[in-house]
């Protein structure tokens, strides 16, 4: 497991190089220096999940068979471009929310001398995506598909981010606006087409599959991803901190959570007049109170009925899939989610 | 003209109304009023030369022949996906640059309850030409050309818009860092490729050409790029305001212009100190200064020289093209701004 990490990690060092080389762009030294800072900064420090499982899905979309030096590489190439997107989205984010740590480090953006040149970074860090590809990818027939791909999965999550921003916007002045609906809409398009979908969207099509035979996959994939974050916004309340390596803040930042929405959904009247006057506010005692009623409504019991029902589901759609590889690259993600304490 | 001019802005409005109902994803009603209004107040407003120039340009490659009424669609799409990328440039600049207005209206991330979704805003508009693309040109032989040549004028773009970040980074440390060198770097990158060469590249490759036989096209394309920059930065200065339509501020902004990397050139030991007090400050008596020594090296006479020697470079460049439809599209270009006044 060590091994494979430090393997992927090679490949993104050989990738930066060949960006710091592009042929494309006349570099200054100081512009050179600039990029190789923000990628190490930017890139490489994260959990690397959704990069690592693009190798590990093409292997088991390869049933067994032994991967040769280049397909290890191409996969892992494809992860990189994954970690990239991820990268670009948490830059302009942070920028966006006004976020101070990262990957327990200050934002980008909050860097001495970096400011809103951040901006900037974060389009190159989209753009070395397509220098990726291009380099790697430019002769396979597959070529245009994972141009496609990448196009389209940045638009549904650009998209995604846009919902929520706006709904944000609405829902700090009048609560109610926030829907499961809403909830639903954010969080599979912001989160679930890019995590869930597109790593396993890469290996299918390094296999030689197209996609249009595999809505399935990416249904499944999607559920899976909503899933995963109503896992989220419930460990931001109920998660363990010293396990979640954080402490939630979803209801001082106003965020559009699973509990609030399910809250709303299942509060009386005088309940729902808690919420209103407490939730999005910092002081920890509106905090208190909200927390309070969460639990006065069971939303650990509402969660745990969901996290089962929804487990439950999941198995039987994949169960119902043709392939057996398929249902194994499916299954894997599913494991390494189900109920995940962190 | 103005019928051209309305018959492009149609296309617009096609393309607009096709992006709203993107089966990719699922609008809100408010999320498609957003998309909507932040289109039109971002992409159809400008200039429009850079679109319209496709259409030109593909007119002249064809050599007098009729175009279809889908050839005219398909080449206003492309110039629309120009606009869309200068739409998407200008958002984002505005933000780095923390500029107030644009096109005689406020800036878009201004705008209330606008400020920094105006950044996801960027995105979108950079990822709805992927969208425009998709929807008009996935059947064509010529379509992953077109998805690499945006991909790599964006990426030289946001390359050259990064050296002009760090370049004034440094240049408002010290003045000297400014050169002549730098200064063709930043505008080839930031302004040259996407302003001139994109247009005729979309041209040639809807024409059925293989862009890597149009090498030299390209670099003259870049070098009238250069010239037309260089135009901008005198104009800014020495223009008259009223007919550019703006009063120019790079010596108050500490902009790394033509004029002042000319005239550290040429400057004397005690001129150059007087440049160095002066340029960069907002206070109008340091920028009388700045230009009483703009005059005092003449570098009206200087600009002029530039102008007439870059003309005749050119000129023998165009002459020197084997083909006659390809020197018509050049020159057509080249007539559009020598010694424009605006």
């Amino acid at each position: 497991m060590a091994d494979l990490r430090s393997a992927f990690l090679n490949v993104y060092s050989q990738l930066k190089s060949e960006l710091l080389q592009d042929p494309s762009f006349e570099f200054t030294d100081e512009s050179r220096q600039w990029v190789d800072r923000m990628l190490e900064y930017n890139v490489p420090g994260g959990k690397l999940n959704r990069g690592l499982s693009v190798i590990d899905s093409y292997r088991l979309l390869k049933e067994g068979k032994e991967l040769t030096q280049d397909e290890i590489f191409l996969a892992s190439a494809l992860g990189w471009c994954i970690e990239w997107l991820q990268a670009y989205f948490l830059v302009l984010d942070d920028i966006m929310d006004n976020s101070h740590t990262r990957r327990g480090q200050p934002c980008w953006f909050r860097v001495p001398k970096v400011g809103l040149i951040a901006v900037n970074d974060g389009v190159l860090l989209r753009n070395h995506i397509g220098r990726i590809l291009k380099n790697h990818f430019r002769g396979k027939p597959y070529y245009v598909d994972l141009l496609d791909l990448f196009n389209e999965v940045e638009f549904q999550t650009a998209s995604g981010q846009m919902i929520d921003l706006i709904t944000t916007l609405e829902g700090e002045k009048d609560l109610s606006k926030y829907s499961l609906s809403k909830h639903r809409r954010i969080v599979q398009y912001k989160t679930a087409y890019y995590s869930f979908y597109l790593p396993v969207a890469c290996a299918l099509v390094m296999a030689g599959e197209n996609l249009d035979n595999h809505i399935d996959v990416k249904n499944i994939l999607v559920d899976m991803g909503i899933y995963f974050q109503v896992q989220d916004d419930y460990l931001d309340c109920f998660g363990n901190p010293e396990t979640i390596g954080k402490i939630g803040t979803d209801i001082e930042d106003f965020k559009c959570s699973w509990l609030v929405v399910k809250a709303l959904e299942i509060c009386n009247e005088e309940q729902k007049k808690v919420l209103f006057e407490n939730y999005g506010k910092p002081d920890p005692a509106n905090v208190a109170k909200v927390k309070a009623l969460y639990n006065e409504l069971n939303l650990k019991g509402v969660f745990e009925e969901y996290e089962s029902t929804s487990y439950e589901k999941l198995v039987t759609s994949i169960d119902a899939h043709p392939s057996k590889a398929v249902q194994a690259v499916l299954k894997s993600f599913l494991a390494k989610i189900y109920k995940r304490q962190k």
